[in-house]
């Protein structure tokens, strides 16, 4: 039987009238076909292309991939499996011949011809002139409200990647201690979310210390030394198993002022604001005004969208902004992360993971807000 | 004056024949336009495209990038810069759209046009549509050709990455003690070399604790228990201001048995002969000869190659292999790491980043390598 992924994958091929995707985003390739390689490095000197998979309209897959992505590609659902030599020692690999050959014979032992669907941000001149597919059908789109759900194999995985998220800020609340700059904090935070995967991984977000660097809201950690009193900001996005994981937790290390008190306490009264009307059906125009209200009410705002999908992307369709029209459904996964900033005293932003329900919504993972950590 | 990267990845251009290139991989444009996003976690949902550049024969260049990129881009070398629309939160952005607009709007600011040099690995299909440059000359290897020597400008920033992989193998000796996990140590790597550079940074390389995975050679840190007298490989690569440090350290956490000390011995021997027949004028081919017969007069091997450039690559050109006929030059940065492995006692790898001086070499940061550690 098709992993249910694969089978909604090869849905939304069949969709917009394709015979074949041809998908070139690691995301993508993760979600379809279940390969996970690392992405921490970025483009990698050994490969002669990206890695690259085939979806049929039916379901029939194969996967492309240099042989320094063996053991994930080994790992992966694909029907038919090529990995090329991307690294060698004693001999010179003709990498980018290599990447191209193996297109051609996976062309070949599938049959792939026809109508292209594509990803145009990824999908190199080269793999497309190969292909004869000058003319390829779009099909982000589709993609992107495929995978708008989650499969029951995700919503495991999800949860996995929400603990991990829980799990670094236990650690931020252990670890934050005045003396220690952000980066060491982050570190032993990285090292939490490690440990409980098992695994190393991608982490996106903000680390932040500070009147000022909190007020502003976004920013890697940096070797800021962490005082007494200092307002804080954590935002962990792990990658684990190739999904995304994500919360913001924000404190202050020692006595809050009153007025950090109420910048708390307005982003934690919008998070449950958020928490009573979710549902299926709700818009997420709707849920992003109501939260903007809220914190509205209070006296403040927040430059930034009220919170995103999330899955094999960190960012995924639909994301909770004035303009997005669509309808929360049950088995979306949705970051909600109402904040409330003020020059004078600091910022607090307060994100949750929320699984739709059939009847309302659920916490994916057991996130935990305190105003202040004991110095 | 133009900056000597930019100079020479122009001159590539005109060596073949080419009015424009295209550059589409991020190591590249970091070359040719000290522009430095982070890549920790990959393609963005938040760009239309590559993060492109353009570079003229004479020197001339532009970058297209998304908004996420925006401080990146501004401190970068570009002349002309255009940073689009990626991420807003009030309204629908036309991501791909603002991309596309942005390519436009640079090819009239510049008047590119003419025949296109590009990296056919990473060209997407829509941007070569876009510039009528469905052919394009192949200019990988020229630019792989120019960037393998360093300017004075790339020998500070060699040496800054080499200094962190150097201070990273001080945490690793630090760190390392029974009880901890391989990614409690790595952790504590990490935060040391970030420190040092104050900014956070991609990590490649290895971490591996006992006997069977030393004796493996390569994998990232896993949640393993590190035990008494076990053998340790710390293979720390850090990516500092869009330059590559990198360096392997070996040692047992305790009391290493003979075996493993002739390992240790066998490995460093090799090591010292290479920074004593390391010059310009030798090929690449004749050291890593050279290092192959010293490991085997000890009788050992190691199933990898002899080492690799580096620089806004982790692996540049040229690579010390059996098949590389090219001469080591004067401001060549080459890893040098030569290794002994035994499934019935573990692995030693001892590599360090070794600059080409005019008559012989250097190492470019104080490397230190113990045969053990003090548990």
């Amino acid at each position: 039987m098709l992993d249910e992924r694969l089978q909604r994958a090869a849905e939304a091929v069949k969709s917009v009238g394709c015979d074949w995707a041809i998908l070139t985003n690691f995301d993508s390739i993760c979600y379809a076909l279940g390969h996970v390689p690392s992405i921490e490095t970025a483009i990698s000197p050994f490969a002669g292309g990206p890695t690259t998979a085939f979806v049929r309209a039916d379901g029939v897959c194969g996967l492309i991939a240099p042989n320094v992505e063996s053991a994930a590609a080994q790992a992966s659902r694909a029907d038919e499996k090529i990995i090329y030599e991307g690294f060698a020692y004693d001999h010179r690999a003709d990498i980018v011949g290599n990447y191209t050959a193996a297109i051609e014979q996976m062309k070949a032992r599938l049959g792939i011809g026809g109508v292209f669907g594509a990803e145009p941000e990824t999908l190199p001149a080269r793999l497309a002139a190969s292909l004869g597919a000058d003319q390829t059908v779009d099909i982000t789109e589709p993609l992107r409200r495929a995978r708008s759900t989650k499969t029951a194999e995700e919503k495991e995985l999800m949860e996995r990647a929400a603990t991990a998220a829980a799990r670094g800020q236990q650690a931020f609340y252990e670890w934050a201690r005045p003396g220690r700059t952000e980066l060491d904090v982050f570190a032993q935070i990285r090292a939490a979310m490690e440990n409980f995967a098992g695994e190393r991984m991608a982490v996106a977000g903000d680390f932040l210390s500070g009147k000022e660097r909190t007020a502003g809201g976004v920013g890697w950690p940096i070797s800021r030394v962490i005082n007494l009193n200092d307002p804080l900001i954590s935002d962990l996005a792990p990658r684990v198993s190739g999904y995304w994981g994500d919360s913001c937790a924000s404190s202050v290390l020692g006595t809050p002022q009153d007025g950090y008190l109420k910048l708390f306490s307005t982003a934690k009264r919008a998070l449950d604001r958020a928490l009573e009307i979710m549902r299926p059906g709700i818009l997420a125009a709707d849920l992003d005004a109501e939260l903007r209200r809220s914190v509205g009410a209070a006296g403040y705002a927040y430059p930034h969208h009220s919170g995103h999908s999330i899955g094999a992307s960190v960012h995924e369709w639909p994301r909770l902004t004035p303009y997005e029209r669509a309808p929360l459904q049950e088995g979306m996964f949705i970051m909600v992360e109402p904040a409330a900033y003020d020059p004078d005293i600091g910022g607090v932003r307060l994100e949750w993971m929320i699984e739709i329900t059939a009847t309302g919504c659920r916490p994916a993972a057991p996130f935990e807000h305190y105003a202040s950590i004991a110095a």
